[in-house]
């Protein structure tokens, strides 16, 4: 069934959006990157993050899981990095004015888009932030395990590089336990392992 | 309702491959960034097109796609390069036995997950370098869409740094029509207009 000719400027829209899309891979996060010696950028960040949900939905209660829009989620909810940049998840300060910078940035990116598909990735990534919905928490904990992962990996990454203690880890990425008990059971051992290595610093004493 | 425990070794194995995956940063193809002074790889690449796919799928007649199993398949379709390195689209000889060593890296690659899902990483896969089905012509689509985008967005790039010519690069590219016309018509008009600039050879005269 051959399809209509879109709107004259609907396609041009849709591929100056993947065009600026690009600047995403520019993007660089904290995360050491246990396989290459630098930091691990955005767009590839959310590469492996649709790719670890697509691997590991079975360990949440797929019956309801809508896999499709974690997966959609997953790949725009970073994309406001490329005007706002990345806030480090430790960065107290930072985070003060994030929702600001982040909600500027959703309105002129996502706004290049055609209306109602500007509209659908908004929603997507409002849906990630508010953290609201079993899918939310399930993009969620693969965005945190990840980071985990990565950091155990790098004997501490980015924990021992800035001096993050075992107690704000620990604070910072139980939420995974909200979408998966067994997934949040595999990051508490990656942490507790760095923690006994030494590759990440204990809590202060109080 | 609470979903069972894994086999004990289950979730170990989905990890330890999640962790293999993220060498994928770690290949570099032949494509240059425009907003990046370096080159790309195939970890953000793949995020890049897995975008595409959601934002283009309109395009193509979609009543009967599984954009589901499109967004898995290129999700998956790289990481034999893991093993195999990438082999630039217009190197021929590095394809001619590119399918040994693809085959190989499948093997080890895949064979880390657990049986079934190493089945249907491997299925997805296949089906990928098959190009025989309509999920599959998308995908690659998509694939050869991303870099007629980035090239032209570069002056040329990668064809005008490898002296890749007009008519080798429609060539290439005219499967993106088994998908879509209309964005053939469109990548076609990005190829028509970097011969015009002058950032793509012409054909030698015969």
């Amino acid at each position: 069934m051959p399809i209509p000719e879109p709107a004259p400027d609907r396609l041009a829209r849709q591929m100056a959006f993947a065009l600026e899309a690009d600047k995403l891979k520019g993007v660089i996060r904290r995360t050491r990157l246990p396989h290459a010696q630098r930091l691990e950028n955005s767009a590839e960040h959310t590469w492996h993050i649709v790719l670890m949900a697509v691997l590991l939905a079975e360990h949440v209660d797929t019956a309801d899981l809508d896999l499709g829009r974690v997966l959609k989620m997953l790949l725009v909810h970073d994309l406001v990095e490329i005007d706002a940049g990345d806030t480090f998840g430790y960065d107290t300060a930072g985070h003060a004015d994030k929702r600001d910078r982040e909600v500027r940035a959703a309105e002129r990116l996502f706004g290049m888009l055609p209306d109602e598909q500007a509209a659908e990735f908004r929603a997507l990534w409002e849906e990630f932030e508010a953290v609201a919905t079993r899918e939310a928490r399930f993009a969620l904990a693969m965005d945190r395990l990840q980071a985990v992962m990565l950091n155990a990996a790098s004997a501490g990454g980015s924990w021992r590089e800035h001096r993050v203690t075992y107690d704000r880890v620990v604070a910072r990425n139980r939420v995974i336990e909200d979408a998966s008990p067994v997934l949040w059971q595999f990051a508490l051992r990656l942490i507790d392992d760095a923690l006994k290595q030494g590759h990440l610093p204990a809590a202060p004493k109080a």
